[in-house]
């Protein structure tokens, strides 16, 4: 038996989401909401018939025969397609509150099943942290931070760490390149956010052709550093170092697929024998920032399934979860 | 409250175990057993006291106050050390059926706890996988293959082929440096084991001088290639790949503590949208044997505690439950 997936949100992330889908034997994307409709098929949605219906007249809600246009989709999915095991909230980050209120909306919907995000902002994981008792009152196991970086990364910190007996720092920097901004408008966005004289409010609130203005006076590069990123949080939670040790930065350009820098994780720290090393994890170039995030995001989904199974809900991290292969 | 530890086996490896747990304010070492004896005290041991007896004496049995000669230690020490919650399994890997009959005695002692090996041949493993629903049935949560190789390298190929559709390679190369080879005889003969024309009885009964005789031919310098090792075996369990995938190979240098190559692992994979790329995951040379497979051994102990709380029994391994961090 496969595991039924839900995909909210179809943007760049949940078009990429719902094509790896595609290929996975033990996995069924049944069910996509979008702004102003959703599609449901018990027995799985057609991907590209779903990504053509987006693309040709902006919402699933068009897709024949499983579309339903709705300016209440999240809604209107849950209450409709009860059979769903997990969703990937493939949502924008920003407003920074949307993701712990679609959360909400899931508890009070009396829905039961594994809900995953890959969401980037400390501030954003504590909404959710504060939730965590909730969720567990309504049966629902939450994986956050189950992206790249928060997510592969952090995972990869996690171990790292074992041959410690002190982490001194951990530093993430990632590398990201895409042929044309206009495929992730909302992603763009969520890092201009992260720049200086930027904020959340501001990024948002950029008309394209601001964004486009921006980005020709910096040829298309954006360079950050010291990002608030939830990976601090998630290590911090789990005794691994202080949040302060926890630093994220990288180059994203948006004129080229081919990454600036190679997107690594760095952990410092000293050996029970007091010696001081590092551990490196590195990505491959090829790999799409596509690739990591939607890759995660299953297998978190994958291994929350696992949990909700032996009824453990309530909410777990990218950190401390093994994420699990899907085929 | 801390989490009581029992250590088995008491040579190079549980002595570094030792040393290790004595900075943790999360676990106590209550209990060590080797050939000639075992030592208990449910307050703690001493760990230089007990290192002191078992190098002036032959065994921790002759440990004052807390020690007991006896030739049949682990079942003793079983018997009488009641409040351990886990045990980390530091044994010799030879015989290769050792880990399993010492997993067979808890099973009939009807103690519950953790149980934590750092095994390496996939045989040995093999043997474990076998004794999973008794496990089970005994509510013994047994974590396997949780040193460094497999291990910590193994979990961070677990991480690795989330970005990818299909995984081609995990190859696994090590580089360990050793001052001077008589700290590990154990673990020596079973990289001998491994080389051409040696088998696990063959390296098991050479003398010393005939290992000394040995390593002079080679300027102290082991290279091992196609190892058997269990990482083959814990990543196709998880589906990642089909374990003539997965390669393990190393240089052992017996005479200089600095590592002759930097241990690595390397995942070859397809993403969904078609690019072949590497992630790799390299070790920072300062990092002993000692406190990669000891660090993880005890991370995973704790994660096992977490799943033993919740009442989850049986056989896991270190692909597929991420360790935990312990203070």
């Amino acid at each position: 038996m496969t595991i039924k997936v839900g995909i909210l949100g179809f943007g760049g992330l949940g078009q990429a989401a719902a094509k790896l889908l595609a290929g996975k034997q033990e996995m069924t994307l049944v069910a996509i909401a979008d702004r102003d409709g959703y599609a449901y098929s018990s027995s799985g949605l057609n991907v590209s018939a779903a990504i053509a219906a987006y693309q040709a007249k902006g919402s699933v809600g068009h897709l024949e025969s499983y579309g339903t246009a709705s300016q209440d989709s999240i809604a209107n999915l849950i209450a409709t397609a009860r059979d769903v095991d997990g969703y990937f909230l493939a949502l924008p980050n920003l407003p920074n509150t949307f993701m712990a209120s679609v959360a909400r909306q899931f508890i009070q919907s009396g829905w039961q099943g594994v809900l995953v995000d890959a969401i980037k902002r400390t501030s954003a994981v504590e909404q959710l942290i504060d939730l965590s008792g909730d969720l567990a009152a309504h049966r629902i196991t939450y994986m956050t931070g189950c992206g790249a970086t928060p997510g592969l990364l952090t995972a990869a910190a996690s171990i790292a760490a074992q041959s410690f007996a002190e982490v001194h720092s951990v530093e993430i920097t990632f590398g990201v390149g895409i042929a044309n901004w206009a495929a992730y408008r909302a992603t763009i966005r969520e890092d201009i956010a992260h720049m200086p004289g930027y904020s959340v409010e501001t990024a948002q609130a950029m008309t394209d052709a601001e964004v486009e203005a921006l980005l020709e006076k910096t040829n298309g590069i954006i360079t950050l550093e010291n990002m608030e990123h939830a990976d601090d949080i998630l290590l911090e939670r789990l005794g691994i170092c202080d949040r302060s040790r926890v630093t994220v930065g990288g180059v994203v350009d948006t004129r080229n697929p081919k990454k600036p820098l190679s997107t690594n994780m760095k952990l410092t720290g000293r050996t029970f024998e007091g010696k001081i090393s590092t551990h490196t994890f590195t990505l491959g170039d090829e790999t799409s920032m596509a690739a990591n995030v939607c890759g995660s995001a299953f297998g978190y989904l994958k291994a929350g399934k696992m949990l909700h199974q032996r009824h453990i809900h309530g909410l777990f991290t990218s950190a401390e979860v093994m994420p699990l292969f899907v085929r």
